[in-house]
């Protein structure tokens, strides 16, 4: 499947945390932890565990830049 | 400046493609290509251009996983 | 592929209006018309053109409820 | 109201889930089912509960497409 | 009606920036200006122009805080 | 630091409700009150309590316009 965000980044699951409904997921790209904020449906239907190789996937629009 | 998104990524700036109104910028992030598509009035007040340092941030609730 | 995203629905490309870095791409979803704002580069790729069948795709977090 | 979010679907509430903070609302929309994350003081202000006739918004650059 | 989202602020239309697809809408809410990122079907449906009276709506998983 | 988001207001923290891991912060911002959904860990982190000092961030892409 091709998707229409810009950002799709390999990583591996590191952690979840559940919630009563929503969950976080820890994922190492490339040495850094990114956060990914999804329902706990998702995490049980997608079986993500530590260890577990995903695609972390970003739209474009969702992306903002700062400056030092 | 602190802020509460969770993913704030180191990364320098590849390209800026200026459209009429949204520009999509480029950036580099330990050899990823991230694109973050922002207002052409960001991209001027921010001076952003090939070369320079940024941070790229995603608020963790825009972030999905994916599985093969 | 499985993702995160709970909101997967099956339509077809209507209409794809392209501007200068941005595209809206009308799809048919059951007789509704949905709209996708995207890059460019992203209808490129993927070869959006009417009649194509597609997924659309939407995070639970973005997406409000109302009442009259 | 007139809103300009582009996507705006009616439907039945066919469930709401509370969490601590945040609950997901499933509506039937044309037979499909759509899971909206909102605030559980938006479910309670909405008087959210099913069989409710609501209203689905989405932004339009809150979505994205997909093809096989 | 009444939506979801949380943060739902009166204001008047300062000034409307056509693009190609997209338009940036200068919103004043009490003194403050903020900007919208909307489509230009948004605009035109809605006959926004300055001086018009109008709701700015946020869903409050699209904010975020900060401190220095 | 500079951001990109073109939506920065000034506040005072009102009140913070912690769920399981997404809590709601409530903002003053010129005598309205909005609403904010973020981690646990970026309350923790940011050390939000009520009489703090914040900027409230939203990205000109996440803000919608409605007239009656």
């Amino acid at each position: 499947m091709k998707i229409s965000a810009r950002n799709v980044l390999e990583g591996t699951v590191k952690d979840v945390k559940k919630g009563a409904t929503t969950s976080h997921v820890l994922i190492n790209v490339k040495g850094l932890t990114l956060t990914a904020s999804i329902t706990n449906e998702a995490v049980d239907e997608l079986g993500l565990k530590p260890g577990l190789q995903v695609k972390t996937i970003v739209k474009a629009s969702d992306v903002m830049v700062a400056v030092e």
